[in-house]
C-alpha cells in the first residue's frame, strides 16, 4: 500500500494504533488530548478528530464523557451462544424460511430458482442405478476428504473452459456453495474481524457473517461491478483480509462485472493484500468466456465457489471451492472436523448427470426458457412502470423498483396477505434496517397472473 | 446447587470471581495476598491456595513471579482463523484422513464401520427410482427447514419405540450426526466456554470443540458409564452448561450406561443446571429397550442425536437431533444460515429404505454378523493376551490393551508400515499428549489374518 494514497487521518490513526498494540498506550490509559496531538504532530484539528473516530470504529479506543479518549479493553466479541448474533440474523432467517416452506398455492416471487418443471429435464431419476451399482465398494463410507475424485477431475475440465487452471487437489467439494462460504468464514474470519461484501449482496452469506460476529462492511454494487472508489476507501480504512463478491449474475441485482473493473479490483487486491472470494453459483446461466476474477488471477488471490443447486437440484447439496492447494488442504481439514465429509452419494449422482450426453442439451433448453421468461418479465415490469437496475438477457432474478413503492419491506408484508412471497431489498443489505425501494423478482413468478393482479390491487 | 456440597475453596473462588465481575477488583489490579485473605476471611491457607489455583484455571487471575496474583485482562480466545485451533486438532484430522483414504490393500483396524459387503444388504440401489419419481415437485429445492417431513414422522415412531416421546417439530434432520454435534457446539459453546465430554470420547467431537476454542474437560468413562464422583467434582469446579456423552455403544470403549448411573446423572444435571447431549449414533446396534438418558428425561435436559451412517451408509450423510421444540427451532435457524438445508434427496432415500419390508430383516442379519465377528475377535484378542475393557455381545469396536504395548501411538506408526491403520487411544483423549496403552479395534478387521501376522511380527 503506497502511503501517498493514504489519507492523513488514516495514517495518524495507524500510527496511534501501532502505539496501542506495542503497549506504548496501555488498556485503560487516557490518550493525549486532541489539542495536544494536533500541536505535537502538527496536524489540523479536523484530521485528529477523524483519526480518533476511526480508532473508535476500529474498537481500539473509547470516548469517556467530557474526559477524552481511553484505550479500550479488548472485548470478547458477540458469539452465537448468547443468541445475540442469531437474533441479528433473524430477518434473513425469515426470508429463507419463507422460501423453504413452498406451501401449496403460494407464489414465491422472491425466490431465485427456475421452476421445477424446467428442471425435470435434468432427469434425476436416470443415473440412480448406475450410482448405486458402481459405488458398492465405497458408497457406505464417508468418501474422499476433498470429495469424489472423478467429479473433481470433471470440474478441472469445466474450470479450464472458463480459463481457470486448477489441479484436482485445489478443489474441495462441499454441501452446496453455502458450506463452501461457511468454511471460508470459519477459516478466515475471527469474531469481530472485518470483511467486505457486495451491497446489496447474497443474504445467506450476510447471515453467516452476522452469526460469526464479523464486522461486515458493504461495498456498493453498481451495474458493472463494485464501486471502485468506495472499495479503495474501505480497504484503506479497514484493512480487511477478504472481499466476498459475485462477478457474474450478481445476486440480487443480476449484474455482471466488466473486464476493466475486474483488472482494477485485482490491482487493489494486490496493493492491499486482499483475498477475493468469487461466488459463481449461477455459472451455468452465464457463458464460459465472461469475465471471472479467478480466471484473470488464476486462483492466487481468488477463491472460486460454484454450485449445481440452480441448474440441477438444490436438494443434492453439491457445490465446490477451488483455490490454492494450501488453502484447499486447510479448508478440507475444517470440513472433516465439522461434518466429516460431503455426500459421495450426491456427488456420484452429479457426476453421472454431467456425464450424460443429454446434459448439454438440457442446459441449453434451460437457458433458452429462462431467456424467454426474462424478456417477458421485463415487458411486464416496464408495463407497470417499474425501474429495472440492469437487464441481462437471462437472469433468475430481476432487481426492480415498483412505482410508488419506497419501502419494499412493507410491500412484502402486504403481498403476503395475497399469498405472494417477495424478497424485499433491505434483506440483501448489510444494514437490514435500511429502508429499500428495491425488490428481487423471479421472472417466471412475475409472469404468473396472480402477481400482476396483486400489484394492481395494492398499487392501484 | 446446594451450597453444603460446595467445597470451601470453590465457594471462596466463586466469591472472589463475583467481586472481579462486579469490578470490585479491576483488570490489572493486585488481589490481596494469600495471608491477608486467610486472615480476613478466617480460612486455612491451603483453602486460599486452592481457590487461587481455581481462579487461575478459570482464566480470571494470573500469578506474577514473586509479587502475588493479579486480575487478568479478558483475552480474545483462540479462533480458527489463526490456525491455532486447527493445529490443535491436527492429530484428529490425521486419523480421520487415514480412514477416509480407503486405499486398496489397506487394513483399517482403527475404523468403526461394518464391512461394506455386510451393508450391501441395505440395497441402496432399490429405492432410487421411487425417490426421484415421487419427488419431482420438490426435489429441486432446498427442502423443509427441519428436514423431510415424512422421515421426521417415521423417526417419531422410532423414538417412541425407545421410550422417547417427541413431536415432529422437535426433530431436526442433519448432514450426519456430525452436523448435529457441530450445530450444538455453535449454538451453546462460546470460545473459551467449558464443556464436559466422555474421556476417552468421540474424537471428531473433540476436534470440533478444539476448533471452537472450547475449554474441553474429560469425564473418565468407566465400564458402566461416566465416573460420577469426578463428574460431580467437575460440575462444582467448572459449572459447565453441557456434557456430551454416549450412553450406549460408547465410542471408543463399546460400554453401555447402567440404569442406576443414568438416574444419578440426571439428578446431577438437575442440581447443576446441566444439559446432556446424548449421541446415540450406534442405536441400530443396541436394543430399543436399553437405558437412554433421553428416555428417562423425555428431552427436558437431554438432546438426543442419532444417525444412519453405520447401519445404512455414511455417504448418505443423514442424521438427526431430537430436543425441546424451542432449541430445535433455534438449531434449525443456525442450520439454515450455515448450510441452508440438509439433502432432501438423501433423506428421501433413507425414508424409502426404512419403509421397505426388507429393512428389519437386513438389520437383524447385520447385527448377527457383527455378533459373530465380535465373539471371534474377543477369542483372538484373548489368545494374544490382550486386556479387553468391556465385552458387549456385539460392537463395532473393541477397546483393548495389547500385551507389552504401553504407547499405542508408537504401535500405530509401526503398524502403518505393515499397511494397517490403527486408532491409538490418545486420539480419543481430551489431552492427546497423554500416552495411552489402549487402542480401538474393529472386530471384523481384527479377524483379518494380516492383523495377527503384523502383531506377531511386532510384538514377537
Amino acid at each position: 500500500m503506497s502511503s501517498s494514497q493514504t489519507p492523513l487521518f488514516t495514517a495518524l490513526a495507524d500510527s496511534i494504533e501501532r502505539q496501542i498494540r506495542d503497549e506504548a498506550y496501555k488498556v485503560g490509559e487516557k490518550l493525549p488530548s486532541l489539542r495536544e496531538i494536533a500541536a505535537l504532530r502538527n496536524y489540523g484539528k479536523n484530521t485528529v478528530v477523524a483519526a480518533f473516530e476511526l480508532l473508535v470504529a476500529r474498537g481500539l479506543v473509547e470516548p469517556r464523557h467530557g474526559s477524552g479518549f481511553y484505550v479500550k479493553e479488548r472485548t470478547v466479541k458477540a458469539e452465537p451462544h448468547d443468541t445475540q448474533s442469531l437474533n441479528g440474523a433473524m430477518n434473513i432467517v425469515w426470508l429463507m424460511n419463507m422460501q423453504l416452506r413452498n406451501e401449496p398455492g403460494q407464489l414465491t416471487v422472491g425466490d431465485a430458482f427456475p421452476p421445477s418443471q424446467w428442471l425435470a429435464g435434468a432427469r434425476l431419476d436416470r443415473p440412480h442405478h448406475k450410482v448405486a451399482r458402481s459405488g458398492l465398494g465405497t458408497l457406505f463410507r464417508y468418501g474422499d476428504r476433498l470429495g469424489y475424485a472423478p467429479l473433481r477431475q470433471r470440474l478441472v475440465r469445466r474450470l479450464a473452459d472458463q480459463g481457470i487452471d486448477a489441479h484436482p487437489s485445489q478443489i474441495v467439494l462441499t454441501h452446496g456453495a453455502n458450506e463452501a462460504l461457511d468454511l471460508i468464514v470459519r477459516y478466515f474470519v475471527p469474531a469481530g474481524g472485518t470483511v467486505l461484501i457486495d451491497d446489496p449482496g447474497y443474504y445467506p452469506l450476510i447471515g453467516k457473517l452476522r452469526l460469526a460476529g464479523a464486522n461486515t462492511i458493504g461495498v456498493p454494487r453498481l451495474a458493472d461491478g463494485p464501486d471502485l472508489k468506495e472499495l479503495e476507501r474501505l480497504l484503506i480504512t479497514w484493512r480487511p483480509r477478504l472481499f466476498f463478491t459475485q462477478s457474474l449474475a450478481h445476486n440480487p441485482t443480476g449484474s455482471d462485472l466488466s473486464k476493466q473493473k475486474a483488472r482494477a479490483i485485482l490491482k487493489l487486491a494486490e496493493q492491499h493484500n486482499l483475498l477475493l472470494v468469487e461466488n459463481d453459483a449461477l455459472s451455468d446461466f452465464r457463458s464460459a468466456s465472461q469475465t471471472r476474477l479467478s480466471a484473470l488471477d488464476q486462483l492466487e488471490r481468488t477463491l472460486y465457489i460454484s454450485s449445481f443447486s440452480k441448474s440441477l437440484s438444490a436438494a443434492l447439496r453439491v457445490g465446490f471451492l477451488a483455490c490454492s492447494a494450501d488453502i484447499a488442504n486447510d479448508i478440507a481439514n475444517i470440513k472433516i472436523l465439522t461434518s466429516v465429509s460431503s455426500s459421495e452419494y450426491a456427488e456420484r449422482t452429479v457426476d453421472t448427470l454431467l456425464a450424460e450426453r443429454h446434459h448439454l442439451k438440457y442446459l441449453e433448453e434451460l437457458r433458452s426458457k429462462l431467456e424467454e421468461a426474462t424478456g417477458r418479465a421485463y415487458d411486464l415490469l416496464d408495463d407497470v412502470g417499474a425501474t429495472i437496475f440492469v437487464r441481462p438477457e437471462r437472469s433468475l432474478f430481476i432487481w426492480a423498483q415498483l412505482p410508488g413503492v419506497s419501502d419494499t419491506q412493507k410491500l412484502a408484508h402486504a403481498m403476503l396477505n395475497e399469498n405472494i412471497v417477495m424478497a424485499p431489498g433491505n434483506i440483501f443489505s448489510v444494514n437490514p434496517n435500511n429502508i429499500s425501494p428495491w425488490t428481487r423478482c423471479n421472472p417466471h413468478a412475475v409472469l404468473d397472473p396472480r402477481f400482476r393482479r396483486a400489484l394492481d390491487k395494492l398499487l392501484g
